[in-house]
């Protein structure tokens, strides 16, 4: 089953050196999920050939420009090419708004349903759910309301043998009970649940940890996730500015995998005072050596 | 003095095969005025190696959005980078409103002074002058208010033959009447004008004729000019669709650029539907020989 991240966008406020604003796409599956979508990530989506028309679910993590002024476009690029699926919006107070206001001087009536789910940032909460997958917010401490997003996999039923299910001559009816990991009766016969199954793959997680000054109040919503995002405006020599400005240092994001024990670190949100990015990577890699660059255009499995 | 336009973008309405939405920078005497600013026209900027720092002056023909969704994070950045001279922002009503609700929910008191002009977009209005440049508006025929923009250059003064006044000896408290073309008295001799200057360069004109329906309303206002843009969404084979969205055709543009007699016709606003646009280019120069596509980097000079 995919499960995987790509980075439209990793910049920080302004886009700078070729870089773009935030945006990442999750795969689960095949569904996607858009999480943030700074300016041009509609332009984005096209350059990496990821069809916009697949996502059917946007997160907006906050209300700072260089995480959303590329969402009216998108949406508006869905009203115009006539889409039907409606689309599903999660973001805090104000987006709604933001997004009315410009459709009624447009004079745009969406020709698709636009589903908004406003959230509250102060807790976490789950947001979406399916069969396979539960969303839910990680309050952060921004200037403003600001919240990530985490992503588990839930538990699968057990792997069926098909071999074994055709031996026995297992009727369809009974699998079910078989993937709950119940032994089944043939006739008086009984066979053990193991002989017909094996375990299921383990869930895998992803937390998407937005814009934040250093918080350790997130710790135990993310603990142990299989990868993290975390922002890294700044390096450690900055650590005064990112305080001021509600943002985390390398070295910052580097301690809450540690505390977290994350299986592994993409770092992202760069100040467009670094061109060379490799310094930010090493002085994370410092307190967390399994730490990759959110770079835009890679694809990370989760 | 430099007189020229730079193309930004000069799609229509959804990006597509690489191109952007549209926005151009017209370059009068290294003052620079940004005409619509679809999304990614920061970026664009950033591409083509224009200051935005330069831009003093923004026009917005219309409040679709692919005339305007790059504007927020345009003026957003100039905030960021602590932008000290203000800005002139020309537009339909709607936009402040626009561009408030944005700023409220983002909490940002912009260090800057942005003076927002609005236009009525039913009559052509002159709204802004200086000493070398007239900008006036022009009556759009679209499915909301919008307008193109016209740039006159004023008539300068007749030129200073530098030898010549040497030579005479002339004083400088002279220079104002010579520029105007009168003769000059030195005691009991008088030094007829046409010795001492020679003719000024005849003022040129750029008409900016942003989205509309074949309109021949203002061919008296961008007659003769030396250069128009003018918006070719179509080709001939769709004008009825043309004719439902308010849009033009290759040919009606065409028509539009020999009955006002202008000098140069730029198209542009292109649908999407079109990858190859040589064949718009060719349908046009079928009425209007002196036609050019207004692809993104490319510079006219005017």
């Amino acid at each position: 089953m995919t499960f995987e991240v790509t980075i439209l966008g990793s910049n920080s406020a302004l886009p700078s050196h070729g870089r773009h604003p935030t945006s990442q796409v999750v795969n689960h599956n095949e569904n996607l999920y858009l999480l943030d979508c700074g300016e041009g990530t509609q332009i984005q989506l096209s350059t990496y050939k990821i069809k916009r028309s697949k996502i059917n679910h946007i997160f907006i993590s906050h209300l700072h420009g260089d995480h959303y002024y590329g969402l009216i476009g998108l949406l508006t690029s869905y009203h115009l090419l006539k889409r039907t699926e409606p689309v599903n919006l999660y973001g805090p107070k104000g987006l709604k708004e933001i997004l009315e206001v410009n459709f009624r001087y447009s004079d745009t009536r969406l020709v698709y349903t636009l589903n908004i789910h406003e959230i509250n940032c102060s807790d976490s909460e789950l947001i979406l759910e399916s069969d396979q997958l539960a969303i839910s917010t990680i309050p952060m401490k921004h200037r403003i309301p600001c919240c990530g997003f985490l992503f588990r996999q839930k538990p699968a039923g057990r792997k069926i043998i098909a071999e074994k299910i055709a031996f026995y001559e297992i009727p369809l009816s009974a699998i079910p009970d078989l993937r709950t990991g119940k032994d089944i009766s043939l006739g008086d016969r009984k066979i053990p649940n193991e002989e017909l199954t094996t375990d299921p793959p383990i869930p895998k997680s992803y937390a998407y940890c937005s814009d934040t000054l250093y918080n350790e109040t997130f710790l135990n919503i993310i603990h142990g996730v299989d990868m993290m995002y975390h922002e890294t405006t700044f390096m450690d020599d900055s650590k005064g500015r990112a305080e001021i400005t509600y943002h985390s240092t390398t070295l910052q994001a580097g301690m809450i995998a540690k505390k977290a024990a994350v299986k592994k670190l993409l770092i992202g949100h760069f100040s467009s005072k670094y061109d060379d990015l490799s310094l930010l990577l090493q002085e994370t890699k410092s307190i967390f050596e399994n730490t990759e660059l959110a770079e835009e255009g890679k694809i990370f499995k989760i």
